[in-house]
């Protein structure tokens, strides 16, 4: 593999490059059987080093995206196990997340319910610069969505639509004291600025109708609750990643474009035509000051804002009918372009603050643009054009190293804070570590295969902990027992404590990591929450106390308020249901112990199960189709009884005239306790 | 711990523990902080016993159920690394199962289309007693099914609605050359033999007019193809776990029994009354003879039968309107009851197929029955009564030993093929060995927390592989860094070589496996479907060439034919589409080659996306609320230009007259090359 890698690296010109990328024919090495064993003595230090024995705890929590299955992967470093799922964008059946009456509204949107998302990028909230383990970001890509998740609770608490944007991927940037949430448009679009909203217009016309849009998220402090400040329309380029300053740099973020071309179709040759793209600076915190000095524009808007209340677990939509925005053109010293090679993907900046490295897919060399040398630049004025009213850097004036013939395919770049670098190479299949003093590179390691994101914990901080690295690979192939056509992706644990790094461990990953952030677990495992306290339970249909349980039918929708406690439910016997009622459980778990879950599940039902942990209530729709007995029951093992732990309803014919009775270890029912009809 | 365990064995009378059981106060063991440590040692013998290599492949494939997410997932052991989820029961939007238009009829039931189901027990397909590595079959719990997944691809290809069941939970049990797959049914209901169906009865007709079934499901040599056969009907017991004979027993199949009671509320205590319920007892190679000779009556039913075609990728729903069954009482020889200690769980047969080991959950002891006892005691009739006419054994008649104060709580037990059985003990948290021999306690260990099944692969065949054993814990709490309320379940794989266990690792297990198997890789591997031969796709809206793309309207739906291949979607721009328009893309991936699926999303979609292996068409259904434009993408990285690989759609208002047009790579969209307007 290398000397072929080695021949391309001299021989091939970037264009044939390029078509030969576009034609996906480039080398992927291949293990035949399993390939890259290692001798014993080597495999004991690594096994030993991933090794977390039973009862012992992992050292960080990683979390990774899950790409297209839209959710949060938890895995422990360094064992690679996964300890949790998080579903964010994407409905979770497993416990009712987005099919349960409390969750539904989450997913809500301007386009109606939309059950799924591609979740790229998980950002750890963050204090003076260091994620501080209180919330985590992550962005949806397909329908422009930002959401939080409660690092106390690991759930979705939060979800902003993101109007003007289509393809919310260089998102969410949370700058260093978490003041705002920035989320960059990926595909351009064309608005209208008049009526709102993304406008009806040819495709042909995509030169000069569509533009893109960077959103500008305010974050409240105590509980990270967000608010879409304004937005910055920008030029109608593709705008790729997003990563921001620290130090010197803490007022600014950096986005990477493509397609500067304006090509509207066939982009993977259109977009590849120009030598050099841009790399997009703004000054955030001039642009929030620019907005509050009132240089805002307003448009109509119609996009979703859904919150969970931590009390009743009850999520509630609010709709948001206009957003404010600025025009670069307006706002003098606020955004810049820096040319960059051609169709770039990554930007990282060093843990000072001083060094841009634009990670060019198509490129022959790194280079690492320097902040100083920025702000001397504008100073200076030392400007090649403009576009937009943006002004262009000459490359030279903002320029600080190239790291020469890296590898093939730079996709991404992370840091381990005792001075290097480590970019990813997705065509050449390895990880290269370089010096941030002399740009030189000081080892390479090949991974399996085709790596994308990579991530040492922190490594984009100002403090990386630089002791592991995890590469996202994204072909997997033959590194696992086969699976059919469809595989896991894989991910691959790195020491990189020493001068060479060390590959520990292979982990198949879910569906596909787009990056990932790790954290000391010290700083999230003492606030995690154990079980919901029964006496805060601000549900509105909770009932706390068995004896308060009813059943009351009003027209043809019917309110069951239950419990369930080790190991029945009540009531257990339910009749007078009649075909066609919409029926609500509402189900409190009286339970106030870790651990203990109890799920609720009907036959038949069109809905998923849901799972109820201790203190809350979950509620399940239900529209029974016929007639018959119906049982229900506890769907998560809770006690040595709870295979006796279920129930029945009665469902009747339309019309029928058995009264609603329910009960629980009686032998007959009893007539309901309350009952309204409307 | 180990003080009150011993303490409570001595003293506690069932009654006492049934109370304590019922209101979950028993004791669980908790590690304070990680606890468990071990020496540097024993650590490191444990750390490479469990390490597979990077590059290196995992011994065995285990497929864990995924209980209450309705999915299998598939675990490499002995690393306990995550290698695939496949769904089953359940929408899975990661790949667009159940979302996508091939899959959706896989969901159908008689009750509608059901997202959602509780997988209990993965059972792989047999020759000669042995997995084969062709097929695993599960059970849907809540609305009764049973599936296949075929393990060449690792898809759910085949889906059976089990008619006249409620909780298809002692379900599916392959006879030992696959002849039939066995369910029945856990909850009894009152079934309607005129009408057929589930009855409208009243719950306090529960002694008499509820009863249970026993379907027995045919299955093809060849493919696997299932039919329901016909049913037994039984009485109206819960019906708990079911496990086969082998050897001498190859022609039984066995059921435990609770609630024999028959209480219909407050089942924790109603149905802990009676000392004894039984272990039915069934020879299903009678009950064939029987059913093929007519002893059946025919009832009407209606359930879904749900396919997959191997070369079209797509689903098709057949619904089933009628069903044989037999009467227990008129089939003499058929069906046996032995009394069992009370609320008993798991049924095992040992490997030579002599012992039947009942997991009494609340009893002191295990008790062993002998099937050579069995067969005597049917000679001679010892018999003590009967019920709806079949007969029950004495019990002391088929009683070979018991197994005393192995633990509390007994739910399953495995064996090593070496003369042991495990059986864990939910109660106490243990695992307890002991010799077929003596039926003496041989070893005990200590688990974390609660185990509920066990599984030694092949622990349930003739010839079990007896080096590992995996033991799937109930409760989680401290064995992992802390995830808010909610936690993964837990396995614990442990070294049975030897004389002694040995634990060797904690790996948490997704939502909660109930039963698992394992095979040996090279029975599976080989086979495996590396991507779909596009020359043998016959999907009727396969396109397997760029230049046959279409997109036509016929009245308000609109049919967009494209194709997928590194790294443009073909067509990539696409106009006349009106807001309302019921929009069909057939995508059909043109890559062959392996691990290059190729997603597919648009913005805004009410749906998932859809995930496209080599060679295969997959559909996504869309329906636009607003005009405008809307970007679609790959989902899954797929080249260096994946970023790339993406299109328009121009969605107009409803009436406008902007005609139907598509291009990629062209200035100007051409007409359409095909339309036709109904």
């Amino acid at each position: 593999m290398d000397t072929l890698i080695n021949q391309l690296k001299r021989v091939a010109p970037t264009a044939t490059l390029v078509m030969a990328l576009a034609a996906g024919t480039v080398l992927q090495s291949c293990n035949s059987t399993g390939g890259n064993a290692k001798d014993g003595a080597v495999d004991a230090d690594a096994a030993k080093a991933v090794y977390v024995a039973p009862g012992q705890h992992d050292e960080l929590y990683s979390f990774l995206s899950g790409g297209f299955n839209g959710q949060v992967s938890v895995y422990g470093i360094p064992s690679g196990r996964l300890l949790k799922v998080i579903p964010v964008f994407t409905q979770f059946a497993e416990n009712g997340y987005g099919y349960n009456e409390e969750t539904k509204p989450m997913l809500m949107t301007s386009h109606g319910f939309v059950p799924w998302d591609d979740l790229h990028h998980p950002k750890l909230s963050r204090t003076d610069g260091m994620a501080d383990g209180k919330f985590l970001y992550v962005n949806g890509n397909n329908t422009p969505r930002v959401a939080k998740v409660d690092l106390t609770t690991f759930e979705t608490v939060e979800i902003m639509e993101i109007p003007n944007s289509a393809g919310n991927h260089c998102s969410p940037y949370p700058t260093n004291n978490n003041e705002y949430i920035l989320a960059g448009t990926r595909f351009s679009v064309p608005l209208d600025l008049e009526k709102g909203g993304i406008a009806d217009e040819s495709l042909v016309d995509y030169k000069d109708k569509f533009r893109g849009s960077i959103s500008f998220i305010k974050t409240n402090e105590d509980d990270g609750h967000m608010e879409l400040d304004f937005q910055i329309l920008v030029p109608g380029f593709d705008y790729d990643l997003a990563n921001g300053g620290k130090g010197p740099s803490n007022d600014w973020v950096f986005f990477t474009t493509y397609n500067t071309e304006k090509a509207g179709t066939l982009k993977e040759l259109g977009a590849s035509q120009n030598d050099r793209d841009y790399l997009a600076a703004v000054n955030w915190k001039l642009a929030a000051k620019y907005a509050a000095e009132g240089k805002t524009h307003e448009m109509p808007a119609n996009y979703y804002h859904n919150t969970l209340d931590h009390g009743s677990h009850q999520a509630k939509s609010t709709v948001k009918k206009s957003v404010r925005y600025l025009l670069p053109e307006e706002c003098p010293g606020m955004m810049y372009l820096i040319p960059a090679p051609k169709s770039p993907h990554g930007i990282d900046v060093d843990p000072t603050g001083e060094y841009m490295v634009v990670n060019g897919k198509l490129a022959s060399s790194l280079p690492v643009f320097s902040f100083s040398k920025m702000q001397k630049a504008i100073e200076n004025k030392e400007f090649d054009g403009e576009v937009n009213g943006i002004p262009v850097f000459k490359y030279e004036s903002v320029l600080h190293a190239e790291v020469k013939e890296p590898g093939l395919g730079p996709l991404h770049t992370e840091f381990d804070g005792k001075g290097f670098a480590y970019s990813t190479m997705f065509v050449s299949s390895e990880v290269v570590k370089w010096s941030l003093e002399d740009f030189q590179v000081k080892d390479r390691m090949d991974v399996y295969y085709s790596p994308g994101h990579l991530m040492i914990p922190g490594g984009d901080t100002k403090d990386p902990y630089g002791k592991y690295m995890v590469v996202m690979n994204k072909i997997t192939k033959d590194r696992y027992l086969p699976t059919g056509p469809e595989l896991l992706h894989s991910a691959q644990l790195i020491d990189i404590s020493g001068d060479k790094m060390k590959m520990l461990l292979d982990f198949p990953t879910l569906a596909e990591p787009h990056y990932a952030q790790a954290i000391r677990a010290d700083l999230v495992a003492p606030n995690s929450v154990k079980f919901y306290k029964l006496d805060q339970n601000t549900h509105p249909e909770a009932v706390k106390n068995e004896k308060d349980v009813s059943v009351t039918r009003a027209g043809r929708k019917v309110k069951v308020n239950m419990t369930s406690i080790r190991s029945h439910f009540t009531p257990d016997n339910i009749e007078g249901i009649q075909v066609g009622d919409t029926v609500i459980f509402h189900v409190t778990n009286l339970e106030q112990d870790w651990d203990v879950p109890h799920g609720f599940a009907i036959m038949g039902a069109n809905n998923a199960e849901t799972l109820i942990m201790p203190g809350a209530t979950q509620s399940l729709r239900w529209v029974p189709k016929q007639a018959g007995i119906y049982p229900f029951y506890c769907t998560d093992f809770c006690s040595a009884l709870h295979q006796e732990m279920q129930g029945y309803v009665r469902v009747s014919p339309r019309g029928s005239n058995v009264p609603i009775k329910f009960s629980t270890g009686e032998k007959k029912p009893v007539p309901p306790a309350t009952a309204s009809v409307d």
